[in-house]
């Protein structure tokens, strides 16, 4: 047996079910965008499924592991788009699980951070419908990566936050005051829009201005772009190169690694040629 | 082509490769511990392997993806005995991929989520190497999620923390004080420890003693135990129940959600018998 067909079989042993399960919803996450970061869970629970509720943000490639006989619906919301109310999609969810279909809740990065997860689990747990929560990578952590960037580099970081900034508009806001004077690295999701006052916020909390600041736009996807500047000048930086979402804004000092990383890429590249030309921008390092 | 065929060609496709890379090191998470969180990504890195680097907290499970020419080195680290000093790891990577040797690294979770992994992605880039990040589930996510806990849940938290509780002895300590005050999620890493003089940081900072709490030994694994308290007593608990590392701790409003959650499984099965007894702990709600 080739090393190739041993590969095969195993790789597929691990993929292996018993048979899809009737009326359950999965709440996956898919990861940041890269259909790489897929989990050999997620793929299990896409190819059961009978109906797949697909977010905007979740790449349409991942639909390759959906079985034929799968209805797709996407239920995404984009800011400031027309989209499918949150309750709706609860009570979608709701509907099919007790036709006694099996479900496949699919949301970008990780369903419970900043994904609205948790309300989902409490609608349906209220409902008495049987969920599994399958995890994915968020782009908190994979976005970073993608730059090069250690979010807890233990000389630079003890600490690292995420934080949405974009809160529900009548509920609470993040302490941005004590977010900044923790002093470990800052993640913010959905920052884009409102960047210039919270870094205000974290300026008017103590954080030295000359922070290192990265934006990225489309992080881990071909399309990635980034930026980088300091915690003062990072929203001039991204109304400068038109930055827009889904973007993440990183601060705190582990963001110089990624200057490193890819001022070494690029003096790689420019002496060794473009040998790696196939690779995704951000991957590969050298 | 039956349905079941067609998956399994999908599935296979997806983890193709167009031959191993020579010199190269995969700095790769292989998630929390339960192998179903592995990535597609990590699976072909895994396959293309000469030599896998391996940490003490990967499950042993995930070797089944490991070519059966690989090498296969255990260089982990256990708190309080005698491992493979860090710089000798850095060594050993240079030293593989300096003879043409495509090289795994696999770390339990996400390799830059208090895994040390910038510290040798610095390493290998200051030697010239190639290096490719693959991210992983990191055990902040995946073990609340186990439990049902939502980490950002919008009506309950707004910013989530990492922090790990067992810095570099002379190095940097978190600001427990500033994270206390953040008023969001917090999930400590290797904190059962020290958890005591944690708990007292954070009630020094000013939360609130009846905040709830949650610690977790071997999320997501079927070895599974975890106990529920307040950030008042939940040191206890962990002392009571004799829960050990590799642990992680969850305080914040966001951990009510486990009660619920565990509760509605317990009355479930009480109701209708253990009719999901195959799943694994913490992954099947009801």
């Amino acid at each position: 047996m080739s090393e190739h067909t041993v590969c095969q079989d195993k790789f597929y042993r691990a993929a292996e079910f018993a048979g899809p399960q009737r009326g359950l919803v999965y709440l996956i996450g898919a990861g940041p965008g890269d259909v790489d970061m897929l989990t050999i869970g997620a793929v299990k629970a896409l190819r059961q499924a009978d109906v797949i509720l697909t977010d905007e943000l979740v790449n349409a490639d991942v639909m390759q592991f959906v079985s034929e006989q799968a209805v797709v619906i996407n239920v995404g919301k984009r800011h400031g788009v027309k989209s499918t109310p949150q309750e709706s999609i609860h009570q979608k969810m709701v509907d099919l699980a007790r036709q006694g279909k099996c479900v496949a809740r699919l949301k970008g990065g990780d369903p419970f951070v900043f994904g609205r997860g948790g309300e989902e689990l409490e609608f349906l747990l209220a409902a008495g419908v049987a969920v599994k929560i399958v995890s994915g990578i968020t782009a908190g952590v994979a976005v970073p990566a993608a730059l090069g960037i250690a979010l807890s580099h233990r000389e630079l970081s003890q600490s690292v936050t995420f934080v949405t900034g974009h809160s529900k508009p009548d509920g609470c806001q993040p302490n941005w005051e004590a977010i900044a004077r923790a002093g470990g690295t800052i993640v913010i999701y959905m920052g884009i829009t409102n960047l210039s006052y919270i870094t205000d916020q974290l300026l008017a909390g103590g954080m030295d201005g000359a922070t290192p600041a990265a934006a990225v736009e489309n992080g881990t996807l071909p399309g990635q772009r980034s930026t980088m500047a300091t915690l003062a000048t990072i929203a001039a930086a991204v109304d400068r190169e038109g930055l827009k979402s889904p973007a993440l804004v990183i601060v705190g000092q582990v963001v110089m690694m990624a200057q490193s990383y890819t001022e070494i890429e690029r003096r790689r590249r420019t002496v060794c040629g473009s040998g790696n030309g196939s690779v995704r921008a951000g991957q590969e390092v050298l």
